[in-house]
C-alpha cells in the first residue's frame, strides 16, 4: 500500500477517546488514505468494504468486513456490533443494476424512502447518509479526515495557465456547476471558449479521451472539476491524482483546473513531477473566483 | 433529391412578389427541404452553399454559389446582387478552425465583434445574424418556412413511452434546457432516472453510441431533444428523422422525445413507420409540461 507524505490527522489526537469511524469503502485508493490518517490520528476504526466497489489492496490488514450494497441490514448490524458512532463514505462507488443490487428489505426501505427511479445520481447516497443520521451517527466528509489533500489555489507545477487557458476555466466552472446543481457530472472539458464534452456518467476518464479527440488546432482544452454545490461536498468531492494528469496529456490536452478546498489531490509532488514532465498545468482556482488571477 | 411528403409553403403565394430570400445552406437535408418550400409557394430565392458543410445533392438545380465560411466579404455581395432581402440559416455548421476559417477583413469584423474566443458554441452563428439585420435583411428560421416539419404532441408511431419513460423524458427535459441555457448542447440521454450523457459538440450520433453502451438493465433510456431557450430557435431548431430512429434503436434505448412545436422531424411518415418497426416511440412533449400526459 502507497503511503504519501503529507496525509494528516483530524481532529487531532485527544486525551478522550476518539469516537469509532465506520469507513464504508468503495473503490480508489481514497480508503486507504483514510485508514492511514485514523491510525495517525489514533482514532478507532472498523472498514465496511463494499463488495465489488472496494478493492482488497487498498484495505489491506484493516479491521474489515466485506458487504454487498444491497445488504443493509447486515452491514447496519456489523457497524452496530462494532460500536461505531461516526461513518464516513469513501471512494468510488459504481451504481449497480437492481438485479446487482438484490437489496435486502432494510435497503428497499431506503431505496422505497428515496423513489430512486426519480432521483439523481448521488440520490441514493444522500438517502443512506439521511438514515445513519436518523440512526444517530455523525456523518464525516473524506475530506475533513484528509485535510492535506484538500486543492490549493495556484499552480502545482511549473507551467501554468495562459490567457486563453484562464478563460477557458472560467467558463468551464460556470459550466459544471450548473451541471453539479443539477446533480449530473463534476467535469467538463472546454477549449478556445467552446465545451467540447460534459461529464455525466461515463466517468472522467472517458471525457478526457472524448475530448480530447474533438479538439480543433490552437490552445490547447482544459479539464475543469468542481464540487457539487452543498450536502453532495460530503459524499463526493472530486479527486486527482497523477494517473489524471497522465491521461490528460494522453489527450492532448494543456491542462486540469480544481477548486481550491473543492478538490482532493493525491500526492501532490507526484502530481506536480508528473505534470512538469509532461509539459501540462494543474491549477487550483479560488473558490468562487470570477476568474485565476495570472499574469 | 428526396421530396417528403407534407412539406408546406409560408407564407402562402400572394399578387404582391415575394420578398427574395437568401438560403445560407450548411449540411444535411434541411436545405433541400427549404428550398422546396419556395418553389411550391413562389418565394424567389437564391442559395450561398457553405464550402465544405453543404452538400450539392440537397442543392440539386437551384441557383446557388459556392462560398467559404470565411469569406463574408464576397457572400455579402453575391447575395446584394442577388438583390435578396431576407436571410435563413439552415443545415449544420460545423464549426471550423481559425486556419480552415481563413477570415477575410469583412468576417475578421464580425468575428472580434463577437469577441469568438469567449462565446459559446451558438454565439458566432449570433453575430453574424446581428450583422445581417444590421445591414436591413430580415433574418428568416427555417421553421417558419418549414411549418408542416414542426413536431406535434403526442406519439408518432403506436409505441409509447411507459410510466418510466416519462419520468424520463420530464428529467431529461429539465437538464437540456438547462444546457441550454448555458449554450452547450440540445440532448441528453436519460434512464431510469440517471442522466447517462450529456451532449456537447461531440453531436446527437456520438452521444446515442455512448448513452446506449452505458445503460444498465431494465427500463430502456430516451433520448430527448429541446431547443435553446429564446433567439437560438431561429437559428437552430433540433432536427430529428428516420436515421435518428435508427440509431437510437440500434444503440438500445427506448424512444425520443421532443418538444412539440420546438423541434423538426423530416418526413415524419418515414419516422412513424421506422419506430413502430423497431419497436422504439417518438414522442412530442407540450412545451413547458410539466410532464407528459400517458394513460
Amino acid at each position: 500500500m502507497r503511503t504519501p507524505a503529507g496525509v494528516s490527522a483530524f481532529p487531532p489526537p485527544a486525551a478522550k477517546p476518539l469516537p469509532k469511524l465506520a469507513i464504508i469503502a468503495g473503490g480508489g485508493e481514497l480508503p486507504a488514505l483514510v485508514i492511514q490518517a485514523c491510525r495517525e490520528s489514533g482514532q478507532p476504526f472498523f472498514v465496511l468494504a463494499l463488495e465489488g466497489q472496494a478493492e482488497q489492496r487498498y484495505i489491506g490488514d484493516a479491521p474489515h468486513f466485506w458487504c454487498r450494497l444491497g445488504a443493509a441490514a447486515q452491514g447496519e448490524k456489523i457497524l452496530r456490533d462494532n460500536g461505531t458512532e461516526e461513518v464516513v463514505f469513501v471512494g468510488k462507488v459504481r451504481r449497480p443494476s437492481l438485479k446487482e443490487l438484490r437489496p435486502d428489505w432494510r435497503a428497499l426501505k431506503v431505496m422505497v424512502k428515496a423513489t430512486v427511479r426519480s432521483l439523481g445520481d448521488d440520490g441514493l447516497l444522500r438517502a443512506i447518509m439521511r438514515e445513519f443520521e436518523a440512526g444517530g451517527a455523525k456523518v464525516r466528509a473524506p475530506h475533513e479526515l484528509l485535510t492535506s489533500l484538500l486543492a490549493v489555489e495556484g499552480a502545482y507545477g511549473r507551467v501554468k495557465p495562459d490567457r486563453q487557458g484562464r478563460i477557458d476555466i472560467v467558463r468551464g466552472a460556470t459550466v459544471a456547476r450548473a451541471m453539479g446543481g443539477l446533480d449530473i457530472g463534476q467535469a467538463v472539458v472546454v477549449q478556445q471558449g467552446i465545451v467540447l464534452g460534459v461529464e455525466a456518467i461515463e466517468g472522467t476518464d472517458a471525457l478526457i479521451a472524448r475530448a480530447g479527440a474533438l479538439q480543433r488546432e490552437g490552445p490547447r482544452g482544459v479539464l475543469v472539476k468542481v464540487p457539487k454545490p452543498g450536502q453532495e461536498r460530503r459524499i463526493d468531492l472530486p479527486a486527482i491524482g497523477a494517473e489524471t494528469v497522465e491521461k490528460v496529456a494522453q489527450a492532448g490536452l494543456g491542462g486540469i483546473a480544481i477548486e481550491a478546498g473543492g478538490a482532493l489531490v493525491i500526492d501532490r509532488a507526484k502530481v506536480a513531477a508528473r505534470a512538469d514532465a509532461l509539459g501540462v498545468f494543474v491549477f487550483g482556482v479560488a473558490a468562487g473566483a470570477a476568474a485565476p488571477a495570472g499574469p
